[in-house]
């Protein structure tokens, strides 16, 4: 079994046996040469500094699997180190678990690997630990990853609802909605779909940037499903303030909303997978802004809303275009299946 | 949304909104109460010591999803237990990502989540973060469990491939293939499957007993899919030595026997759920062997082998009941889609 490009995978590449071993050998180990992997044992050993460390984990069953900007692979590496940043840590491990279905294409495994192998060496996190299944035809939706991941904290203060203020500002690192109908899109077949790419990108270096020289940053979450109508009200209630944003210091992309609107879509609601939410004190608005415009993944940030008082409940309040308010509600959630 | 045993999850449970929200809160929270879990965060915060820990993650797919002896849920916290606990480190934090089919029904994700949290609880290891994904149906066989695990190591040396003498004996903590059994025998629904239970069980305590007590294990594995044949083949192969191994003393109950001998297995290449093999030095046997068998997991403990010198290339040999030899292959994984 040398994965030829026409080669598919068998039942029996997840028996636990001579082809899983050869599977893990030849397809998988080469793309994530490291030393802690290359111990194939059933855990890695991590050396950590004392303190605290971070631990999460997603799993990720995005369709289709390649779409302008990125795949599954990149998906699952990024998501998880962006879990990790927004939580204040540095990434420094990720465990890779794979469950496949029979019959998927080799060439499709190697290109979905090869794509993690590149994510994770990008972003300076290895591969150290992971897991290979393969489920029968019809069981499974060719290939679902999950990606575990392990940071050491950063952040000098705890980020928490707790210490979030009124009249603290809330900033966007670019522009929102681009993942979200990029997939949406692509999966509706409309025709400019060409113009949408994701912003799957991995956040930890922009935001240790920030963490290490902003101090006054509260809190902070990637919003992915569920978009930042879901980022914003979960902050909202947890911390039992409301939340006014601008509707036009927001930034979509023409196409983007050109697409939200053809679809019948709010872009508030629509996934990202390349932003980060923060409340910040408003002593370090601009020192926050300058450096996120400093890289290249926060080029676009915005101040787009800040904290305010909740009166009989919390609630987050959109100003318009035309200067109207509008509640924004957290999403029912149908309009997202598959997204990440 | 109150998951009602007759309600059913739909794809609006993993869009990231106001359903998702709910099933965490209503069906999943209450069920593994703890102040990390609690927060809610992206990422779990952890205080850990200095030093290694181990980090491993696993993916459980298995069908049927209740046998007996277990279900996925038991399944999926003992096997990442087993897999810090062989490395020689105390399990400390687990994470818990699902996949669901669209249409599972509630109760039947109600009592996964359940015996997930009783075996978290009685083994005092923590769900502390976790993520819940829903695909439409076809698109999985109704639910799939990734469980990560970070543990601390508390084995005093290094267990590796390399501390490994001729000498050194092997020793199981009790009978093979009864995982494996219990599940082929359940799909195949053969007769007295009745007879046969899952062996799915966490040994982070025996083991911990076992590392504290005894200086001379060289080296421990948890012989799953593959089975016993796979574990001890990697065994011989990684550390360039031959392993001898005696059918007569290695456990194996009399419906497991049978069970085999009707579909046709080999025993040695059959899964375990709650097994180790442990490589020692000869003056440790005893010693290990007591400390096991004052255990309910290892009660059955056995020295079924040793290390001995590789000839032309390393082999199992198993010595048969009647005094033969016969080599023991690195099963071709054919016979285990689906096992865990």
């Amino acid at each position: 079994m040398t994965g030829r490009p026409d080669e598919k995978i068998l039942l029996a590449h997840g028996g636990g046996g001579r082809l899983t071993q050869k599977l893990i050998e030849n397809n998988i180990l080469p793309k994530f040469k490291n030393d802690i992997l290359a111990q194939l044992g059933d855990s890695a050993n991590l050396d950590l500094p004392s303190g605290r460390i971070c631990f999460t984990t997603d799993s990720y069953v995005v369709k289709p699997l390649f779409f302008n900007g990125g795949d599954i692979g990149k998906l699952a590496v990024c998501g998880t180190i962006n879990d990790l940043a927004v939580a204040g840590a540095k990434p420094v491990a990720l465990s890779l678990s794979v469950i496949i279905e029979e019959g998927l294409e080799f060439k499709t495994l190697e290109k979905i690997l090869s794509s993690v192998a590149r994510a994770a060496e990008k972003n300076n996190v290895p591969i150290v630990t992971g897991d290979t299944k393969v489920v029968e035809k019809g069981a499974a939706d060719k290939i679902f990853i999950n990606t575990a991941g392990v940071g050491i904290r950063i952040a000098k203060k705890d980020m928490s609802f707790e210490g979030i203020d009124i009249g603290d500002q809330i900033i966007i690192n670019g522009s929102i909605a681009d993942h979200g109908m990029t997939i949406l899109s692509q999966r509706e077949g409309i025709k400019f779909q060409s113009k949408l790419k994701s912003d799957c990108a991995a956040l930890a270096g922009l935001i240790s940037q920030v963490l290490e020289k902003v101090n006054g940053v509260k809190f902070m979450r990637d919003p992915t499903r569920g978009g930042l109508a879901a980022t914003l009200n979960e902050i909202a209630n947890k911390s039992d303030k409301s939340i006014e944003i601008v509707e036009k210091d927001i930034p979509v992309k023409a196409a983007v909303r050109a697409a939200a609107d053809m679809l019948g879509f709010d872009v508030l609601d629509i996934a990202n997978e390349g932003k980060f939410v923060a409340v910040v004190s408003p002593d370090c608005v601009q020192d926050c802004l300058k450096i996120c415009r400093q890289h290249l993944l926060g080029k676009q940030a915005r101040l787009i809303g800040r904290v305010t008082e909740a009166n009989l409940a919390p609630l987050v309040e959109l100003i318009t275009e035309i200067g109207g308010r509008r509640i924004v509600q957290m999403p029912y959630g149908r309009e997202l299946p598959r997204i990440c």
